[in-house]
């Protein structure tokens, strides 16, 4: 259970004080911020709130989407990372996670070399305020409009590419890697870089009815994610995995219900 | 015009007959007949009405779907495998395309090795009826349960392993592989080989809304079919591009403006 971090989007009916109330009664230890949860929120007060219960927060979600047509909203992708670094810091969150950006008919490669422009022009704000990015590489299914980084490899390029910076690493999650017949070897070489940042889990369903909002539960569907896991633990990762689910059915169910689900889950899976 | 074939798929609420009547119709010049659209016909019958009608038969959709968690399961597709060859070679058509199968929560690599096999096993027959064989690489969203191909580099793979037999090749369809990166060297490496056998276009709408069904006219999409089709032709390939399009939205629409649709998009992709 020490190793248990849940994603405040996976119970997305719940506001952030609920989130961090119902995961810490259940002894869950990391919670994983996403940006909406804190609209409009002070930020000072949650990282307190959050503090308190005992949680320990992980890291915030997301940071990214850099690919863009004109040179105007690029900057604009620019700024909005630059003030995600500043909602870190001030939560006290020691890592943003990427998801990179993609622009549909943009050439998959041409939108690679602007993530990585757009990594490089952050990544200092990012070190002079200890925070950490991790570039999320993400299914093949999202290449259109939310991520030209699809593969593991990809995303050591990137890590590569940048000189490897010891702020820069990857978020692996199961869910986008699995199929990738690279992935063991990938894993390994993030271990020998020292840049697996972050380790992300659910489920893949079959069928899946939905292309964004369809995730299972660990356990639900046809991912190995004890595998992945091993692999990812055989690198020195001692992390947190990180229960983040996107599900109309879930969300549309009784979330407290839900939390004891993967709860459970959790624990079949790593017992 | 000369290299344009329609999937009988594409426009499946036509019968067989209205396929090959409106398909030539409008100088279409190939067909590839799917084995629904000829179930409980005379074989002999159809292929003549597509002789007769100036259309060439391009291939026959589908064999595959060979690996299975028993021995039984198994020895059924390959019967099934044997089916589609006589079909094929009944009706003319020299290729059948494999969407190659997985079997949820089999390992992948598990599921390619019983691919491998159940191709070996059926490969004499098609030799001795005169047809082909081409592996469809599948898109990774596939691969829980339609096919544990996923890339060209694994349908090339097979083919190696196999020891290359000329009867054995690969379907490019620019669906399944346009987000790769690999995909030049890939398509490169089947022309060195001998082994492009099939190329099918269609195109990704952003968003999508549906996993199976949910496919785009040529143009409609993000996927630069002009550019993958340069790579397929200067390999030597000069056969047919095949348009095979899934699509609710479409096969809800009047098949004969859609078949209007599909020869001007067509055209003006390869103007």
């Amino acid at each position: 259970m020490k190793r248990l971090c849940v994603h405040t989007i996976t119970t997305k009916p719940l506001s952030i004080e609920q989130c961090i109330e119902q995961f810490a009664q259940r002894q869950i230890r990391g919670i994983t911020v996403w940006r909406q949860a804190i609209e409009g929120k002070d930020l000072s007060h949650v990282r307190r709130q959050i503090s308190e219960s005992g949680l320990e927060i992980v890291s915030l979600c997301r940071g990214g989407f850099f690919p863009a047509v004109s040179t105007d909203a690029r900057q604009k992708a620019i700024e909005d990372n630059l003030r995600a670094i500043d909602q870190a810091a001030a939560i006290g969150a020691p890592l943003i996670v990427l998801v990179c950006g993609a622009v549909p008919g943009m050439r998959l490669s041409e939108a690679r070399k602007q993530i990585a422009d757009g990594i490089a022009a952050v990544l200092p704000a990012a070190e002079q305020a200890g925070v950490k990015l991790a570039i999320e590489p993400l299914h093949p299914l999202y290449a259109d409009d939310r991520s030209a980084v699809n593969t593991m490899a990809q995303a050591n390029q990137i890590c590569d590419l940048l000189g490897s910076p010891a702020s820069l690493g990857i978020a692996v999650d199961v869910y986008h890697v699995w199929w990738d017949d690279q992935l063991q070897q990938q894993i390994e070489l993030t271990g020998r870089t020292n840049r697996l940042f972050a380790f992300h889990i659910c489920d893949w369903l079959t069928p899946t009815t939905d292309l964004l909002n369809d995730r299972g539960l660990m356990g639900d569907g046809c991912i190995d994610i004890r595998q992945i896991s091993d692999w990812v633990d055989a690198t020195g990762f001692n992390g947190y995995r990180e229960v983040e689910i996107f599900s109309n059915r879930w969300w549309s169910q009784d979330q407290h219900d839900f939390l004891d689900r993967i709860v459970s889950s959790y624990q079949d899976l790593y017992r």
